[in-house]
Formats: structure tokens, sequence, C-alpha cells
């Protein structure tokens, strides 16, 4: 957790949290009482529209996932795509990515990488790693 | 700035600073009076045995870049696997990376990517653009 990020959290007149349980522990360990909605994988293409009416109005708003930062491997896109059509600005905090560490940790040169995200679990999960090997 | 890397940048026995002048500022404005020698891409290749053998004596140390994440199009790498073929456990603070930001913003989507660092400035530059073309 940033400095930063602790007060955006604190300032925004909403939080939309990947799950709100999850979420709602590293508030309440920070003494942070935004109100928090869900917007997950499950929900965004359905509330996107809607939320956009709200920022429009002038409501401010953070996105947090669950863990790392939002849009890589997390809902994100969708919104921050929408934001831009909309011409709402949109910021986001440099913070915890997941793959970076483990990148760093490897000890393999990282001037170039490919970032590949989660493979497809059964269906197509082979093609990808064929096409991958070559 | 996370709490977490301001507690290990007092708790370590040296810190590893791309610049010094600019890490000084950092270091100084959270009151942070670590001892810090230079450690850049004129000097890593002559300084990294040097720097192993101080840690193997039990010395800790924080490898910090100008911004962003060492190891990502900054000093790192040779570091990193000079320590683990030394057997030296290395961690890596989540924080700051550059393009992760930009990538979130860009309102693309993120699942999938191609990171390319620094493009060659002059000679190769077309060459390279070319292949990425394609």
């Amino acid at each position: 957790m940033s400095f930063r990020a602790l007060r955006i959290l604190k300032e925004v007149d909403l939080i939309l949290a990947e799950d709100t349980r999850t979420s709602g522990k590293l508030l309440k360990h920070f003494e942070i009482s935004t109100p928090m909605v869900s917007h997950h994988m499950h929900n965004e293409h359905r509330t996107v529209q809607k939320i956009i009416q709200q920022l429009l109005t002038g409501k401010t708003m953070a996105l947090i996932s669950d863990a790392g930062t939002p849009a890589i491997s997390d809902p994100g896109f969708l919104l921050v795509r929408a934001c831009i059509e909309a011409g709402i600005a949109v910021e986001c905090l440099p913070g915890a990515t997941a793959f970076v560490p483990a990148l760093v940790l490897s000890g393999l040169p990282s001037e170039r990488f490919v970032f590949e995200g989660f493979l497809p679990v059964k269906k197509g999960r082979q093609t990808r790693l064929e096409a991958l090997a070559q």
C-alpha cells in the first residue's frame, strides 16, 4: 500500500472492489470508511454504463482488485475504455503488479518480455503452449 | 513509496542507488540515513562480484533505481542473477513500474502484451520497428 493510494481511497466518493469482503479487510485495517460496491468479471459488462453515468455527474471513484493492479489479469479494461470514450479523466496509481516481482526475481534478462496472462485452463491450453514454444 | 519499502530502506546496511544524488533527495525526504553507493549501467559489470562478496559476509542491501522498478529497463538483472548463482536470497518489493500505468490507462486490452523496453536510438531502430509491425 502506498501513501498516495491510502489518501485516494479516503478521498473518493465510492470504491469499486473486485470482492468487497477481501477489500473490506484492507479498508478496515487502514480505517477507511468510503462506501464500496462490487465490480468484477461477472458484473462489469452489466454495470459499466451505470458507473459512467454516475461519474458524469461528478462522482469520483477508485477501482481496486483483490491483489495486484486492476486491468492486468483483473477487471479494469472495460471501465477504462468506457471512461476514455466518455471523456472522463482516469489516473492509475503505481503499485503492486504480481508478475513484475516474479520476473525480476527470476534472474532472467528482462529488457524485453512477453506477458501471456492466464493460460486457458483446459480447451486450447496445449495449442497456446505449442504456439508459444515456436 | 510503500510503507514496506520505507521500512526496508531504513533496515538494510547499504543502499545501491542508480544515481545517489536523485535517491539522496528521496532518502532525505523520508529521513533515511542508510549509507548509499552508486550502482548503474556503467559500473555494475565491474562491481557486482565485490557486492556479492559483501553480501556473503552477511551484509544486507537494497537496490533502487531513479524511478520505477529495478531490472525493468534499469540495472538489476546482473545483480539478481549473481545472487541466485551465489545462493543469496533476493526479495523484490512490489512498487511503481512505469509501463504498467501507461498500459492500464491506454484503454487497450491488456490480458496479453509484449514489452519491448527502450528501442535502439539510431542503429537498428527501423529494423526493430519493422519486425514488430509484422
